[in-house]
């Protein structure tokens, strides 16, 4: 049992829309194959994964430091009882000769290619990615029906309220029942108005619609808009400030009396526990949003979980960045509070299975071997491409 | 005035030495030439720049990432007055599209290219990079003799504690007074026999030696090393555990009477901060060692320096990881501690001018201009492959 090859591509997410700080348009993504020695059907068993959107692909990092160190390295991939692939022996692997610190890029890289191996490990025993999460974390009882929210809202000069009106209405069409906005993009009174035209399309109802200003506001700004914002019984109130700016966080969490949500941008464990040490966030009210396809992959996303319950957080503060059938993996393996979905954006990579739509706000867990990436047919034709 | 042509090379270090955590026979560094539209005697005006040792080479950022930014936006290059690059312009383009936190590979790659575009901006106005650095942080008076410590003493199954002491040796009688050893990569016992070893060269003076764990230690670890070293009196004790568990290190710090230092893996301003804030750090005691070739560059270090006196600390208690003509240039001008050297190792980029020895344990600004690079022959003659 080894991995005899690993292979990736740089795909261009095609998204043409920006929110408060950069625009999406030159944004890629790299997918990754693990190819196994196990032949199945007269075919290779094949992993894929891929990282989420907003860090580009990052096709130097797998090939001249990740790659060749699992593969120097057969001896160490199969689990003890040789039946699977051991995701954490690989990963301890990847990470030969790397420093500490510094996560960035390496997580970003680690992360594509540590999804492709649990994708194969589940595979190989013949059982869904969630059901394998839920086993390694010792989750019993996970349930099948996900929460997930329509994250959108982005700025187009072309758009206005309206629009931005309008593309509400459509998720809430196709099954949503929650759904989020950018905010810090234009001005506070202008925000205000595009928030209150989506309230009212929403009947009001504050708490189906999140706000996210995507770290751009400085103490005074974050400040600013959490007044002018209060009122509304938002969801959350999502990035104010420079997501490591721990006491800016700490200061809008004192002043804000909703909940916020942030860590998208947190690449690592050590990073998240900092985050719920020193930024002033409330257990049983706030948000974070870690993302297993940027912060090194599924094996971190578990020992995250298990770093909020020491942290005194339950699992269900945790709804994951990504919007992807891995994030749901996670989302239903570990029993987090849900997960993010961009619908119809950040394509093939985003969204659920085919035979998986929202219903009621909730999408149901597959039953597929791995992730389930071969049950969304345009995910698949890409990833495909690989082989 | 512009930037013409950004080229950037992967160059070994051939370094075969480890650490506790690494070993450096596969590292990498990028080296980076700025070319000008300015000629003088015939030949353009060019900057260079590369990233310190530990995080490989970032060529695939710096080209498919940050030198398109740069090269597409001519207009935004040129200082206020047009007599020479403004480099924090520069740095605004690179990070166009980047989103903030996850700081990696992308604070090295900035690095490389910033360096070269501050070596550059400093070589139009005839001045040296030090000064340079001192009028844009308002230093109005630098000093020329710069401390330097050698930073050696890696694992070697083949050294043992004689050839430890041999190596450090050799540093005193290069002209250093302080050193710095390695610990965490033997055992306990092994790790004070050699610390003895080579304060007995030092005839008992704990003041001149220096210890670097490298991030290794759990706290259970760092505190029973720390305990056991506090007899010593040691210059600092370095990196006891990963460099962002900021509250294993207000542990050690609160246990340890000695100086801790640590930030060389922390590579943004963001990051700084936060330890600084939530480290346990003594300001009149401990040192911080962030390092200009690996967080962001020059412009970075200048409003780390800022931050740093906002936080209530001296510039005097920085001392830039890196061994390099860049930190010392950063040091100088901005009346840094000091900064670290390699004396032999990390070559050609490890050092500073061949025409400027350390004497007396410091090292002499040099009037070049710019970095001062091409006043290492070495050095000088791989950056000129560039071209």
């Amino acid at each position: 049992m080894r991995i005899l090859g690993i292979r990736d591509i740089a795909v261009p997410m095609g998204a043409p829309m920006r929110n408060a700080v950069i625009d999406f348009s030159k944004m890629t993504v790299s997918a990754v194959a693990v190819i196994t020695d196990v032949v199945r059907g007269g075919e290779p068993v094949v992993g894929f994964g891929f990282n989420a959107n907003g860090r580009y692909a990052q096709s130097a990092v797998i090939r001249e430091r990740l790659a060749p160190r699992v593969l120097e390295a057969p001896e160490s991939h199969a689990s003890a009882d040789g039946t699977t692939l051991d995701p954490r022996a690989i990963r301890r692997l990847m990470m030969r000769n790397e420093k500490p610190g510094g996560h960035g890029e390496r997580a970003v890289a680690v992360a594509a290619l540590d999804i492709a191996v649990w994708d194969a490990a589940a595979k190989l025993r013949d059982m869904p990615l969630w059901a394998l999460i839920a086993e390694d974390a010792g989750n019993g009882a996970p349930e099948r029906g996900i929460p997930v929210y329509a994250a959108g809202g982005y700025y187009d000069p072309d758009k206005g309220a309206d629009g931005l009106v309008a593309e509400m209405q459509r998720y809430l069409d196709e099954g949503y029942t929650q759904v989020k906005m950018k905010i810090g993009g234009a001005t506070l009174d202008e925000d205000l108005a595009r928030i209150e035209a989506v309230l009212t399309l929403l009947g009001g109802d504050g708490s189906r619609l999140a706000v996210d200003a995507n770290g751009r506001f400085d103490e005074e700004a974050a400040l600013r808009y959490g007044e002018a914002m209060s009122a509304y019984g938002l969801a959350w109130y999502e990035e104010p400030g420079d997501p490591l700016d721990f006491s800016l966080n700490a200061q809008v969490a004192a002043a804000y009396p909703g909940a916020i949500a942030t860590g998208e941008n947190l690449l690592s464990l050590q990073d998240a526990r900092n985050l719920l040490r020193f930024g002033g966030m409330r257990p049983g009210l706030d948000f974070v949003q870690f993302d297993p396809a940027l912060a090194y992959g599924v094996g971190e996303t578990v020992d995250i979980v298990a770093m909020m319950a020491a942290e005194g957080w339950s699992a269900r503060r945790f709804l994951p960045h990504g919007g992807n059938l891995l994030a749901l993996a996670a989302a239903g393996g570990l029993s987090l509070g849900g997960c993010e979905s961009y619908p119809g954006v950040f394509q093939p990579f985003g969204g659920f299975a085919d035979d998986t739509p929202v219903e009621d706000g909730r999408v149901r867990l597959g039953d597929a071997p791995g992730a389930g990436f071969e049950r969304k047919a345009a995910l698949r034709d890409l990833l495909r491409t690989l082989l």
